[in-house]
């Protein structure tokens, strides 16, 4: 179990961090779709609001899934 | 089995985070494109905020897929 | 048999994210292709509806293929 | 042969999920770009869709044809 | 021979689906354009369909090379 | 334990920075198109602007979870 | 001679794989491009059309000279 | 511990390096855009200046993580 | 010389289809650009297609180089 | 100490450099933006240069931050 | 020597190679560019022809010092 | 301090280019949309070159931070 | 000595084909603009065609270099 | 010094060839502004060729600086 312990937290740092680079880049895309699309029409707001907010949440849970796995990894450290 | 952990927790965080790239770059996009058309139509609303909850399921399943795999590499560890 | 159990379970890690980055980065240009479709020709909208849910498909399918020889690689662990 | 397995095991990974990156996008924008052609000109919806499920199809025997390796290189595991 | 058994399956793995990251795309922009071609002049949609065959033939043979290797490779393993 | 630790910073090190790429561009992205959006319709300013804050939160929390993995990992150095 | 096997295969495999993405590309590209120019100008497709096999021509070429080299060196192996 | 200090190292370059590639573009898409925007509506100068301290504060947070942990690596050297 | 027959393969291997990557590219955006200019300007069909002769031949040049490196390292094998 | 100062120097030199290439584009970006913005509404250089340069500031800490983790790195060497 | 030549052989091939990727997308950007020119403005076809052939000139010494160096590495082998 | 030259060279090699390509790409967008600011709008001619050499010089600290770190480095070999 | 002439020589054909990436893409992406500008405006062909092989000749400059390098790396080979 | 001379001739050839590839885009984009700005606006040519000529000579330095330290490198050599 020693031996492996760096490789173990080599693939819990992966799993945190390389999902966000798509993830990061996706809530950037959404977020400024969004801004743009409430600047075109001011009165669709409310209903842009509500989609932007369900598609952060989509996003949200792909690094979420990202931290469960290296939370279980990180529990095998140590 | 014991040697082999580090390399299992390497394989379970690339699973769970290499598809969350396209995932959320695909999530963005798929978003960012729904707020637009609503700007630009607002009387389409409903079915474009129907047809974005199923793009977005459908992403999903591509990272719950990594994170199923990871679950059951992380079984193997400990 | 023992010795290989770590490639093995990165090879299953690999086969099921990998493609994800395609998939995902596919279904979310699909997706948003068919929003504008939506906004712009309102009245094809059960066509494009039916054409996305079978480009939908296909893509799953890249990602189920996936899915199918990381669960076959997976069964050789433990 | 034991020694083996572990790279062979990468080796069907590998085979059935870097094709999936192309494929998956090349669907995206085939599919993505029917859409548009359809809002665009309704009346060709019958020969777009034609040309769209062979467009499919000949994408998904790039995928078929990693799977098929993927199959033969499992059979040699375990 | 049995020592490399292992490398010959990942260059079987590489060799059938390297090659169809580009081919995918290719499809998909090929396709993509045809049926934008088809939209905007719909009087010439024999002409693009026969091209489009042609073109995504000359793609296919660039994927069964890459098959045609591995099936090759594979026959040395076992 | 002591022979693990370089391989543990090293997986702090990129859990910290890789997900940094994707909100680094994430980031810029979503302000961008705020500041366009301000620029076209200064009266949608408020609006934009808390949906902005919301959307810079979301990006700030995938960085966040790699931060956190990178302090439990760091943790099990020295 | 056994020793390098692996390698050699891997060889092959690359040989016949990686100039199949710019192939691939190619194609593509140059598939679509000619699409949209009989769409646009009805009357040049035969000399589109001549042009475009020429291309294709040149491009399959390319393809070719990796499968040569990858026949080459499979030969070696077994 | 004297052994893993070349490979601490080394994850603290990558800690304060990687994530500045996103950063940076990020900035720079930021800045640009806000230089935009000002151009084209002079007088929401004020609103967007403030807009682009607050998105430029939220960058630097990325940056500043991948330091601390790079701060904490360096301390585990020598 | 036996031992290093492999790593010579693996150089004639990527000497042909490296390269191939930007001569295909190129191949295709030089025959897609030619089919657009003659679309739009038939009577210069005859200039176009000589200059796209020689740009097609100066690419093949580039691939021949490849070739001609890979036969000559191969000729060392066996 | 000794042996891992190699591993020591790399990391010092990807400290330096990685995050170079973000920041060189964010700062290309990020002037010729500024440029423009001139040319097209030369009243608002003033505001523009002030914001340009505190862009190119925090760009700056970017790098500087890569720069000092360098120095504490390479003052571990010899 | 012996143990070398194949990292020699290596060497060589990527001399030859690698720097094909940017020489085929140049020549195919400078030939696409100059039928385009030459299409829009039939009077400076003579200009533009030589030119093209000085920068394909320029662009084919390139990849001549990369196949200058890979003769002078092959020239050590055998 | 024998052993380790080599690697410290190589990081020395790294830290002066990589951050190059970065700094490249930054230094060729700022001049040439300064080019295009001049030729739009002659009278900003004299801010927009003050501008470009301070944006130039800022972009020539990225590469002499790294070219700092490298004569660092190199100062320890041999 | 020896034992070092493989990586010499791996070092020597990287010298002169990495950095022929970007200096064929430049050589491509400034030939095809000058020969738009000469399309565009034909009688500063002139000046153009001088600037041209000013660029073309710098941008030469940067693959010499790796030339040099790699001929002084080659001399120590053999 | 014997053993750690391939790694040193690894990083001469790096430092003098990664970095080209931006200086080989920049150059480009730089060039082929100058030549739309002229193009669009001859009688700023003078401006113009001055401020493209510091502009290279600024892209000239960064290559001059990674041949410098390929020099020292090669230096220790032999």
């Amino acid at each position: 179990m020693e031996a492996a312990m760096g490789t173990i937290a080599l693939g819990a740092g992966l799993a945190v961090s390389i999902g966000g680079v798509g993830v990061g880049i996706g809530m950037g895309i959404a977020g400024g779709r969004a801004f743009e699309a409430i600047a075109r029409q001011p009165e669709v707001g409310g209903d842009v609001r509500t989609l932007l907010f369900i598609t952060l949440a989509f996003l949200e849970t792909v690094i979420i899934y990202g931290l469960l796995i290296a939370f279980m990894l990180v529990g095998n450290i140590g």
